[in-house]
């Protein structure tokens, strides 16, 4: 049963990209081990990820989209360090065989492999006991070459200014569309969030809505930028935790003080959604924003410190235009968020914390 | 909480294995990606298992060597493809944070890691959400040269002796001494097994008593002797999944006949327990013995497929001490017992199977 299982959603969907991907991978799923092939003078990127249905998504999700999403995130983690992806391996511990999740949840992921060339060299599917939920661990494997920094998050350097792709709690306002058709924004949030986050929410227009739902249900993962980054970016990360919880993480590994532009943040909303600046309410929903912007986790986008003048002699033109500088890195300790009068204030903690709330409610 | 479980667990206690490791893993655990330096021409070997407690091993199964085990099955995976380790991934989905467990779990995997030289360089621990049990996600990356040909399945051929190292079906003989002392033995066997088993469990001596344990509860993957047999192997495995299950994916990938000597497999018992050529009830207990060779799983020895004249030849004479010649290679399909009169029968395909008896009862 396992052997057929492994064949018919994993093997046999993913045997055309293994097979495109023959020099790289000589040796794919069914043996002990799988094989591959790095470029010479490449080190290995690792990265894993483990996903528990009713808490990294809702058990009754489109399974299409937890395939895809299960290897973007985990792509997500070699963008963040620059490398190229080579392969992944799937392992599944499951309650029971529900064919028809099986056959969509391969759908989705074979997708994210092949926009992104990243082929299924291995794995494992066991029962799952007494548990009443499916596990899913995802272990990918990517290269760069040696002379590559690997953007570490101890890299960052006064004088630096701090970018990131796209609009950071995107992906967060889309979970927050999904709890509140799920009837959860009650548990999600603080009691004084409630309000003003249900009139955002009502008052966000249909376009950005999609964009929002997109960004966490469709993720991409940011690996051509990534690569074009390489040797101008010094530290490097996806938003996965955050703003606040991440850009944490640069400040104390490398000893430095990352101050975010309040206003930088307010402009990339404003991008997003033009009407923003007619609203009579426009202060306070930019409030309402920006605090997603800083405490939402999820994202798929990068945020990367690099020399200003280095992003605009080397990153491509259309790369350039889709990375945006928020803030900078200057000598100190700890995340600030810097107000149109300069005023600095500790940006709040609000690192996304697996043991305390449990992910999705 | 979820970084402190990690620094307190994973990262200080394995930090001064990975500062040895310097050279071949530049960035452990921490950043998005772990990086891993290859050797030059050499070629990356990658294996994963999940194990599910209760599943997989016993719920109130010692901790120290549940750590142990699961990095141990990953390394024997490494072994079965004349793989040296490089480093391992370690998934951690908890249903609630025991310390005790952890601390224990976490000097197991030490213990393993440390005698076989293979740092933990990276990791995810999450919530369990609803599930009452642990899942635990291993994966190990090692290397070998680009001219090794990977111990596969394919590679047997005709004419090949199949050897073994150590006693298939130890390992099984511990469990069902496990399964005795837990009442479970009546669950675990189909009732016309029950007591010729129960009598072959009495009568076993001490010393192999303990021998069987050991190989259930602390298997040592044989990554020395894999390393030995590069260039004299042609196909090989472990037996995780018992004589039966195994060699017939040598036979499937193979296209040919093993056919496996009765005697020899009876000799190897008679090795381990001297004792049992005097025994009155010699030709039964061999019976059930021969048989739990033939269908117990759960073995970290190696089996391959070489050519007598080769091993002989080449391998180093306390590693040729420790391997059996137990079978070999023919035109044909399938695997067959041969017996003492040359009569040939099939192996009953006995193979393990998650779906159907979940493992551990």
């Amino acid at each position: 049963m396992e052997f057929d299982l492994i064949h018919r959603y994993f093997t046999q969907p993913f045997s055309g990209l293994l097979g495109e991907h023959i020099q790289t991978v000589p040796v794919g799923i069914g043996d002990d081990c799988a094989v591959l092939q790095l470029p010479p003078k490449h080190r290995l990127y690792v990265s894993t990820d483990t996903l528990v249905a009713g808490v990294h998504f809702f058990d009754d999700e489109d399974p299409v989209l937890v395939g895809w999403k299960a290897l973007a995130c985990n792509l997500s983690d070699l963008a963040a360090s620059g490398a190229d992806p080579l392969g992944f391996t799937l392992c599944l511990s499951l309650p029971s065989i529900n064919h028809d999740w099986l056959n969509a949840f391969s759908q989705g992921l074979l997708a994210c492999a092949q926009h992104h060339r990243c082929p299924l060299v291995g794995g494992d599917t066991t029962g799952a006991g007494v548990n009443l939920q499916a596990t899913i661990t995802l272990s990918v494997m990517g290269c760069a070459p040696e002379a590559h920094t690997g953007f570490h998050r101890g890299n960052a350097l006064p004088g630096d200014a701090v970018w990131v792709s796209g609009l950071p709690g995107l992906a967060r306002l889309g979970l927050l569309f999904e709890f509140q058709v799920r009837g959860l924004l009650k548990q999600a949030l603080r009691s004084e969030q409630l309000e003003p986050t249900l009139h955002v929410l009502a008052q966000v227009p249909e376009g950005l809505k999609d964009q929002a739902r997109q960004a966490l249900t469709r993720p991409q993962p940011r690996l051509e930028l990534a690569k074009a980054l390489r040797g101008v970016a010094r530290a490097a990360l996806d938003l996965s935790d955050g703003l606040s919880g991440d850009l944490a993480h640069v400040a104390t590994s490398s000893g430095v003080q990352l101050q975010i532009h309040h206003q930088a943040i307010e402009r990339l909303w404003i991008q997003a959604w033009p009407d923003l600046v007619h609203h009579s309410d426009k202060d306070s929903l930019l409030r309402v924003l920006s605090d997603i912007s800083y405490t939402g986790g999820d994202d798929f986008e990068l945020c990367w410190t690099a020399n200003a003048l280095h992003m605009k002699q080397h990153l491509a033109s259309n790369l350039l235009h889709t990375s945006h500088q928020i803030g900078q890195v200057v000598e100190g300790r700890g995340v600030m968020v810097q107000a149109a009068d300069d005023t600095l204030l500790p940006m709040q903690a609000h690192s996304f914390n697996h043991f305390h709330d449990g992910g999705h409610p």
